[in-house]
C-alpha cells in the first residue's frame, strides 16, 4: 500500500542545513532546519520528515548512499524529496536513478545555508516541492530553478551551478515528448 | 513562433512585493523585488521580467485582469508565472483559465512580503518555477507548497491558506490520470 | 537600596516591536521581541524586562505616560531603557525629563520593526545599552546613532529622523562641558 | 585641529565583516559591510570609514597593530571606532591603550557575521557608537552589551564572551567614580 498524498523528506545534511558555530568559526550541523523552514512557509502538503544523517556530502560513503537508497525503496510514500550536499548530489542521484524504481525522487540542496542571509534554500525547496508533485516517476535534481534528470546533470565546480551534460537528452526535451 | 526555453514573469504586485514605509508606517510598492529575488537564488532558467502593474489585488479591476490576460496571450513564451496578491488571485486565475489557451500559466504570491523576515515568498516562487516547467498547459496556483488548478481552489479567509473547493476534482486526481 | 548593576527595560510598544499580520495585512503587537533580541545578541549585562504596555505611540494617553513615569520612579534600578514608538517618544521623554530625577533613562525605538528585514532595531538598542551605562543621570533619546537630551530633540516628520532643536544647547555641547 | 563632531571608523576585518563563499564553503572578506550597515540603520552621526585591512584577527601581526595605532594617532578625529576580530581584539586594544593618548577609541566586532541571520553585529556596532560619543578619553571594548576598559578584559575562549579580569577594577567601578 502506498501513501499517495504524502511527501517523504529524507534529510541527509549538506549546506542547506549548515550553521555557523561562533566558537570555532566553522560550519557544522547542530540540527536540521527543515522543520523550521516548512513551518515558516506555511507548507500545507502532507509530509513526513526523516533525518537519515547530517553530513557534508564530501564525507558521504557508498554505505551512506546505500542507506539512502534503502530508505527510498522501503518507505510507504512514492513522492520523496532528498536534501543533500551539492558536491556529491549527482553521485547519490545516480545510485538512486539506477536502483530506485516506481517513485518520484527529487534531490535538492543549497549553495548558501538557510540560516544565513540571502540563501537560496527556500527557493530550491519550493522547486523540489512542485517537482515531486508534478513529475512522473524518476530521479531528479532541482537546483538553480531548473529541473534535471539524474543521468544528465553535473555540478560545474567553477561556477557552483548545476548544468546539463548534453543538451540533446535534456530534461526539457524528454519531458516535452510525453505531454 | 514560441520561445520554448524562456519563462515570462508577469509582475502585478501583491504582498510578495510590498515594502514597509518607515515614514507612514504603511505597506506600499516602491519597486518590484522579483529581480533581486531571482538574483539571490542564482536562478539559471532563462526568464524575462515584465512589470504589468504593482497593485494590492483588492484594488484590481476587471480592466486590470483583461490587461493581464492580454499580456499572457500576446507574449512569445508559453510558460508564464504571474505574481499576484492573494486576496483576488483566484478571481484573476479564473479569467485566464477561461480565456488563455495553449500555455502553462502559474499564479504565485506570498502571505508575508519578501522584504520582511520569515517570508514565504522565495519558497512559493520556487514552487511556481518547477510547476511552470513541469506541468502541462493550463492555469494553476502554487501556494502553501501545493499546486491547484484554477477551477478548484479558493483562499480560506480565516486561515489565509489556499485549499481545494472539492476533493473529487482536485489537481492530484486530475494529474494522476494522465501520467 | 538601588540595584547598581542591573538595567531595567520598560517595554511600551512602538514600531520596534510591531509584527506583520498575514491575515489582515496590518501591523500589530502579538508579543514583544525584546527578549529574543537580547538573546540573539548574547547580551551579558544584567537586565530585567518589564512589559508596561504594547502600544502604537500615537495611541498613548497622558495616563500611559504617568504609568511609565511611575514605573521609572518606583523601580529599584537607576539605569532604565524605555522602548517606545517614535511618533510621541519626545513627548514621553519630556514628562520623564521633568519628573524623574536621579536616574539615567534612555528612550529608544525603531523606524523599521525588528521582525522585518533591514531593521534599525538592534543598532538602536545597542546605542541605548551603552548610553544607559555610560551617561550621567538624566533623560535621553538614542536614535539614528545619536544621543539627544530630552529637552533638545524633535522628530522630523518629513525625514523620519531625530534632530536637535537648537545646536547651541546640543548634547555634544552639554556633555563635553562636564567631562 | 581636531574634528570634534566626526567619528572615524577604522575597519580591520574580523567576523563582523566575514562572508560565506558558496564555491569554497569557507568564510572570507570580499568587501567590508560597514557602509551597508550604517546605511541600513540610518545613522546620522557624521562619520568617515577607513578600511585599514580585512583580516581574521588570528592572522594579525605586530606590524598590523602598529599600523592601526598609527592611524589612530594621526587621524584628525578624537572619537574612533575600530572594527576587529574578537580573537585578538584584547591584544590590539592593549597596544592602543598603552600608546594612544587623548582620544576615545572603542573596539567592536561580532561573534556572527553581519551577513548571516541572527547576528550580533548591528547591536554591537550600536553599543560602540554610543560608547565613543559618551565616554571620556581612553581605550574600550564594547561586546555582549557591556563596556570594558582595555586593561581589564579578556575573551573567554569557552563561552566566546568577553568578561572582566578582575571585578574590583571593572569599568563599572571606575566609571562611577567620576560621574
Amino acid at each position: 500500500m502506498k501513501r499517495e498524498d504524502t511527501i517523504r523528506i529524507l534529510i541527509t545534511g549538506g549546506t542547506i542545513d549548515k550553521e555557523y558555530d561562533p566558537l570555532t568559526g566553522e560550519l557544522n550541523f547542530p540540527k536540521s532546519h527543515l522543520s523550521n523552514m516548512l513551518n515558516q512557509v506555511k507548507c500545507k502538503v502532507r509530509f513526513v520528515l526523516e533525518e537519515v544523517m547530517l553530513k557534508d556530502s564530501l564525507q558521504m560513503t557508498s554505505e551512506d548512499r546505500k542507506e539512502i537508497l534503502k530508505k527510498c525503496i522501503e518507505c510507504l510514500e512514492n513522492k520523496i524529496i532528498v536534501t543533500h550536499g551539492t558536491d556529491t548530489m549527482v553521485e547519490t542521484a545516480q545510485v538512486l536513478g539506477k536502483h530506485a524504481r516506481g517513485k518520484t525522487i527529487v534531490f535538492v540542496g543549497a549553495m548558501i545555508p538557510y540560516a544565513f542571509g540571502a540563501s537560496d534554500a527556500l527557493f530550491n525547496l519550493g522547486c523540489a516541492f512542485s517537482a515531486v508533485q508534478a513529475l512522473p516517476q524518476g530521479v531528479y535534481i532541482t537546483m538553480n530553478g531548473r529541473i534535471f534528470t539524474w543521468d544528465n546533470v553535473r555540478k560545474n565546480k567553477e561556477s557552483g551551478e548545476f548544468e546539463e551534460i548534453s543538451h540533446s537528452t535534456s530534461f526539457g526535451g524528454r519531458y516535452r515528448s510525453f505531454i
